[in-house]
């Protein structure tokens, strides 16, 4: 069987995602580069296969699929084994918890924390430009409400969705392997301890720490 | 067996998407509503149901959902029939292309439409305040771009994940209902006929004409 290919670049947080489930489940993949230095996510070989021009894109056989969130749910499904189903899918429970916190990713956190990781990293680090400081600044409170409702959840629970690790976890690792070393975000997280422990868990796991070794640093 | 319940306000577009997939399933469910403009939504009671103190929030039993779009699955999954299933739950490819287009709604078209649809419609009839029409053209311009996608997609399946209606369609219902309804944004439909005839085939679904008879107008 020919290995998946995932059409991705070093340090997009969306590449990454794909990147970790394809490790956490264990499957063979091909990476392929799309350098967006030069603009390669916008050339017609790459828009054929994510007609928004953005990567990731992957493609297994004749199926082309684009949205990293959505590739992930096909690879999380696809190589699912007994003991590694990370959308849960065999109940109906908990795998709607799984979708609970996968939206709250997509749609608190990442709203939150995205900007405040251009703003502080991207911008100076990949553009030369500079950081508007207002918009990390706004950007920094409304992570600050997300994060003390996490605590919350996490001092009930082990992760997210429940006492078990799931996609709705592994969704938060890229943006915050790079966020984590802005200082005021790392001072959210030290200030609520059980967000911190469930970082430094998500940290710790086998398949973050390989595709951490392969994230160039920004800086 | 209770009837689920949705904690939803009339005019909230989440609440609408969540509502129409009880409606297109045919389940039994109550609906409660939660005075947003009297500040509901930020009561304890509703807080401990969606801890972002927001709309919607669902109820099955002891099983308490928010956001809107993992409560769709999860209707959609547990109401599910041999002849409704718009999840394709039961075909890998079928489900990973209705995940590819439930996130480009999210992550392409809603951030497009809805900045239009909140400073055309939101803010003069419900806030009483101006429209930022800066704000307007610049996600019209954005709008324009993913319809075209939409546009070429359209051309060659039915609906955006296939030749099948799907959750990927059901969920962008809501936010068009009213937008469709600003010059504007009515000119990009028009412009564009297979856009314009996959949104024709939406609104005239039974679900839907059921849905937005209990719409309130806003003007």
């Amino acid at each position: 069987m020919a290995a998946v290919k995932v059409f991705c670049y070093a340090i997009s947080t969306a590449s990454i995602r794909v990147i970790l489930c394809l490790e956490e489940v264990g499957a063979e993949y091909e990476r392929v580069n799309i350098d967006m230095a030069t603009g390669e996510h916008k050339s017609p070989a790459h828009v054929a296969k994510n007609p928004f021009g953005q990567v990731p894109a992957f493609q297994d056989g004749d199926l082309v699929l684009f949205e990293s969130r959505a590739i992930g749910r096909y690879v999380l499904r696809k190589f699912k084994a007994s003991d590694v189903d990370l959308l849960h899918g065999s109940s109906l429970e908990e795998s709607a918890m799984v979708d609970v916190w996968l939206e709250v990713e997509a749609q608190q956190y990442d709203k939150a924390i995205f900007p405040i990781y251009y703003q502080a990293m991207i911008i100076p680090c990949f553009y030369g430009g500079t950081t508007d400081e207002k918009v990390v600044e706004e950007n920094l409170v409304k992570l600050a409400k997300v994060l003390d409702v996490y605590e919350a959840r996490l001092s009930q629970t082990k992760y997210l969705a429940g006492d078990f690790f799931s996609f709705a976890d592994l969704s938060h690792y890229p943006v915050t392997h790079f966020s984590i070393t802005i200082p005021q975000v790392a001072a959210l997280f030290d200030a609520r301890p059980h967000v911190k422990a469930w970082w430094e868990s998500l940290e710790s796991r086998p398949a973050s720490k390989k595709v951490a070794a392969k994230i160039p640093q920004l800086s």
